[in-house]
């Protein structure tokens, strides 16, 4: 990897920075946030602007250019990789670190005294912009907003914003229409009392209207805003994508509907203006609901007084608790994946063990290859994890020419991967031996098995938010001294964003929304060694009613389902460690594992992972 | 209880809201905080004028007075006191339920266009204000201060403010003089380039001086200020209690010191003019450091641009860490309290179940009275909990006659209490039942003794908060379907507040500080069913470094040690619901106790308890 030349580019940056053609007073300063209009996760290519001034491509960190300085800050997963891409013309800012400022401490501490900070509007989420603007006010100088996007004057060969062809999404995968899901939406409008409501977010504008699309990589998501009154519905999209009479259909746009639920198309860049105007026509009272994350340029379009803001919409809520549909779907999607890995398993015990000839890339091609081959595949959700020993250390290791590993029957090797089919999302990881673990290594995925099954068995009350099952995924760890630094467990969309809100496991007490019955995440403990191992077992859990013997309070009681159904390699369990509970659950999970995924290999005419199934789920036994 | 007749009373508020001498212009409604200036959580017969103007005593609730309405907000440990306590000129506001308004849209819902709201600067932290303020000033009302206290001007026989003799404790109980506290707390105001720092809260100005009071029942703290500059330190007390040759000494203020060691004492009054002088004469870059939760009045003395505010000051935190004398003068304090107890469960047995003539007031005033026998014992450090039967499901009770119910040999018995000694304050709760207890009563005390173990012997990283420990106490009743509805534990003062932060281990993510060696927490949890009993077992625990087997990243462990050596009642547990693991807990924790506090109970030539001690401690056997 050798690191991006940005010396030019510097240059030209700070050139515009100055000019009058895009800056109505120069700009002593230019931040590059990393995210799009939406506030995306994962963004396309023509959003990546803080990879294209800056050489680094990680998914989190933050670019400063002044006039004398570029600095990019990012987090302890990116600090090697930022200090490989990126030339002598960057400082980087580890953050975590005590002795690292913060963007604001340092602006003040380099910028001339009255300095203006530029920074795209429509990338800076409202309450960011508050944050930042605050400190920097408070030492002398403006956050000003700059229209037309720096990094875009001088990104000559910027790709175009993609505009793919949607997919629609009937009642079967849905379980409730995009006209009932706007009728919902109405009513929590009405108790709130607010008038409009302002769809942001690129998986709750796909979410609402039962249409998915390509335009982002792994997140099937395309690019519109919605803004919804309570008698009109505005859908600002791009491209000819509204001539798809599939679409045309699914969205009623040439029946005589009732006029509330007429949807009017309108240019995806006429947002600002639109809003512009809804904002100019309230009378008092009258208020408009958006995402307290929404772009600084949407929020100030609406005055603040009607401004209603909220960290999680009705939508993100809703969204997060799957109906009957959606959940029959993920079940099918993760009978479908646990069917491909089966494969891919019984695949690379036969090559890994004699032959050695299977790199992380192969693997992971393999992997995907399986996947394809299943029914409604529509691509991955995410890059897939395919690390072999020190690699597997690396949390958010993706497999490059320059790091690809042989997989070995002397090395760990931790597979996490998943796939978007049109009735699911999986999200998968498996850690395995294919030759004979040392009892160290034994004894560390044991603790972590532990740990995975301390939160898929937990009972719990109804409205418990998950960041307090998060210790029992460690309690096991923690007794050791070991730990691992990463959250437990993240959201999962259905055919959507593999990560999504409002609900995760984490000792990050984020305002995650209580878990309840229909919510579905990702349980998914590790252990890494630096230099020598990783180690991470993952399953999407579903949300279910626990039966308990008491009931207090008449509150109810929640427990998980997994939905994800692939064999624990047992070679790498310590069974002594566990107890006959944890035995038992095992157990039980790999006797599901081969009634459910045998029963679909059987269907599918694979005999062979067939064979593996059977063999891996034999039941452990316990010595007293 | 009948409620107190509060007509005349209100119409007399009513009247100074309008009256020229005390408010500039009239205000249409009238905020009554629960508080003290020192934002304390137990405060003075003075400072009591919520309960003054509306009969309801409970330790929190809030009261509006406008022109036309009276309310009180108060939550669900209160709704049956206040209802009782409040006549019909109230209307109760029952905080937590969901139909139920936040203060500031009820007043926007009853005030007049553009009205004035009032409140006591002093008494209203300034995070609060802020908040009130800005909800007000959204809907085109105004939060104003009203310099005198309204209520004040209407209690015309409120008790004066106490101004009680102080306690000077050497550096055997403190560890540290408070002239090194100085020093290492301007040593953390030039780390944060803050040139004075103002001690607002009682415990913390106690502490720094090493000084106690008895100002406030079960708080040893006395009513001051102190400003801490960089060179000077300025003490704000009333009364002659600096004419106590004694503090003259401990403070020296008569010898010729470093003038950076040099006390000025100012009246307790003339903090805000003095502050104000600090505030007016500072340059640029120049900051002044304040709890947020210090008074409107004080942090408004403060031009904004000088303010350094956090939500935890130096030293909140630096109390919480307790040095060698302090644990040792703990441990002290647990053995004489642990003796008393002793005593007292062994007077209880002989002379409940043969007599039944022992009231819960006559239990509590017992408590009391072997504790006072006990060297060094102050005062209690609040009021028992003494409860048998239903009275134990009100988590916070306290026996009075009209309430007051006789202990049997058919009901559980549940004793909160502690007490301050001049080396330590103490906190324990033991739960009892003099006859047989019912195989359910059983089941339900096992689980609260498994969640109290969970959390007494877990073992985690260095750097991990108390929340995060929380759930580990409701684990085994939730597996049943079980809860409690409060937090596991609270920090504990030495020989200071009962209640102290940083840290704590609570459902409730408050912005909790790490837990690190040296700090000492409750660790209680319960199980309540209403008109029936209740169950609490707690114990004070230190946090010390644990020695695990690895050590990820260096970071160390930690765990708790029991100070608190008092026998859990071996008659109540289920040995069958426990795992062998938690077997040994119990019969360790009762040979410890055996071990210190039979030692002790000899020392005294308390034979009677010491028997008593030897049978409550026998070992329990589980049979496999």
């Amino acid at each position: 990897m050798s690191p991006k030349i940005t010396t030019e580019l510097l240059k030209q940056l700070r050139q515009v920075m100055k000019s009058p053609k895009y800056v109505q007073e120069p700009v002593q300063a230019y931040i590059v946030p990393s995210g799009d209009a939406h506030q995306s996760e994962y963004i396309a290519p023509c959003d990546c602007r803080r990879a294209f001034i800056s050489g680094f491509d990680g998914s989190a960190g933050t670019a400063i250019v002044t006039e004398q300085h570029a600095a990019m800050w990012t987090d302890g997963r990116y600090f090697l990789q930022a200090a490989h891409q990126m030339d002598n013309n960057w400082t980087l800012m580890k953050m975590g670190l005590k002795d690292t400022p913060t963007q604001e401490d340092w602006l003040v501490s380099v910028l001339p005294e009255g300095s203006k900070v530029g920074v795209d509007p429509f990338i800076i989420p409202a309450d960011q912009w508050k944050r930042m603007s605050k400190a920097l006010r408070s030492a002398g100088h403006d956050l000003v907003p700059v229209k037309e996007n720096l990094i875009d004057t001088i990104w000559t060969d910027c790709p175009q914003r993609p505009c793919k062809p949607l997919i629609t999404l009937d009642l079967s995968y849905t379980g409730v229409s995009w006209r009932d899901k706007i009728v919902a939406l109405r009513s929590k409008m009405a108790e709130r009392k607010v008038l409009w409501f302002v769809v942001t977010a690129l998986d709750e504008v796909a979410w609402l209207f039962n249409l998915r699309g390509s335009d982002v990589e792994y997140n099937p998501v395309f690019f519109a805003y919605a803004v919804i009154g309570m008698n009109t519905i505005r859908l600002f999209i791009d491209g000819d994508r509204m001539t798809d009479p599939a679409v045309r259909e699914h969205l009623q746009l040439d029946s005589t509907l009732d006029p509330e639920f007429k949807i009017q198309v309108m240019p995806y860049g006429s947002i600002l203006s639109e809003l512009q105007a809804v904002g100019a026509g309230l009378s008092p009272k009258e208020k408009v609901w958006l995402s307290d994350k929404a772009s600084y340029a949407l929020t100030e379009a609406i005055p603040k007084a009607y401004r209603y803001l909220t960290p999680y919409t009705p939508i993100c809520i809703a969204k997060a608790v799957k109906n009957a549909s959606e959940t029959e779907g993920m079940r099918r999607a993760h009978i479908k994946d646990a069917v491909a890995l089966c494969e891919l398993f019984n695949w690379l015990e036969k090559e890994v063990v004699p032959k050695g000839t299977v790199t992380e890339i192969i693997a992971a091609d393999k992997a995907e290859e399986f996947r394809s081959q299943q029914k409604d595949f529509v691509e991955l959700s995410f890059a897939t994890i395919s690390s072999t020993g020190p690699n597997g250390a690396i949390i958010h290791y993706k497999p490059v020419p320059e790091t690809n590993r042989t997989l070995s029957v002397n090395e760990i090797y931790l597979l996490d991967s998943g796939a978007q089919y049109k009735d699911g999302t999986t999200d998968v990881t498996r850690t395995m031996h294919f030759g004979t673990p040392s009892a160290y290594e034994k004894e560390c995925f044991t603790y972590v098995l532990k740990g995975h099954i301390a939160v898929s068995a937990a009972i719990f009350p109804n409205g418990t938010k998950g960041h307090l099952l998060d210790s029992f995924a460690r309690s096991a760890l923690w007794d050791c001294g070991l730990d691992y630094l990463h959250g437990t467990g993240h959201g999962v969309g259905s055919f959507l964003n593999v990560h999504e809100g409002p609900c995760g496991i984490s000792y990050k007490t984020f305002a995650d929304e209580p878990l309840e019955a229909g919510m579905i995440v990702s349980d998914e403990p590790g252990y890494y060694e630096d230099g020598s191992f990783g180690i991470r077992i993952e399953n999407v859990v579903l949300v279910i009613p626990a039966e308990t013997k008491y009931n207090f309070k008449n509150r109810g009681s929640l427990t998980f389902e997994p939905l994800t159904l692939v064999p624990i390699q047992t070679k790498m369990i310590d069974v002594n460690l566990l107890t006959q509970k944890e035995c038992n659950w095992v157990n039980d999970y790999h006797q599901k594992c081969r009634e459910v995924i045998g029963a679909e290999l059987e269907r599918q005419g694979r005999h062979e992972a067939l064979r593996w199934l059977i063999q891996e789920t034999e039941p452990l036994i316990r010595v007293q």
